[in-house]
């Protein structure tokens, strides 16, 4: 559940988002996102929790890795649906993670 | 519920973590440390979300805010809590928030 991601530095693009009521095909695109992040050349991992907003962070090698998943055709239909129909609203971060640490039992 | 940050640089603190069944003290303390955050200077908002596992990402001016936020006593103690007691598990990632664009109905 908590990705286990690389030593730093590499990138994170957090998706916090509010949807909307409409689930008209949602689940299955983002399902479908997802299979498109693994099969992405650079995708290290990622971290989803909804109630009531949404959090999605996936985790990138590079920017250019992020550029690309992010000008797939079927990402680019997604995020027009997004825009359309299932989100009040969102907001995309850009983030180099400069340092992580964890904990585990 | 989206946090309002400003344009960016700015900081982002992801904080994944998955917690015990151990309650004891952990909601006021929660609460407290949204509080003690508010109140640390460099703090530009939080977002918060638990659905079996945790994602909270505070924001933060620059690295200095975060070091003090990191290092107040009582954050402190709920650090050591969080081991001994709260979390199975957590991950902190220290983020360089480059670029930023969002989307609201």
């Amino acid at each position: 559940m908590i990705a286990n991601t690389p030593p730093p530095p590499y990138y994170a693009v957090i998706f916090s988002n509010i949807r909307t009521d409409t689930d008209e095909g949602y689940g299955q695109t983002a399902e479908h996102m997802v299979e498109l992040a693994e099969k992405t050349p650079g995708y290290l991992g990622h971290e989803s929790v909804r109630d009531g907003m949404g959090i999605t962070i996936s985790y990138w090698k590079d920017l250019e890795s992020i550029k690309f998943w992010k000008q797939q055709q079927d990402h680019l239909e997604a995020q027009k649906n997004g825009r359309d129909k299932w989100y009040k609203a969102y907001k995309t971060r850009i983030c180099l993670v400069e340092r992580d640490y964890g904990f585990e039992l």
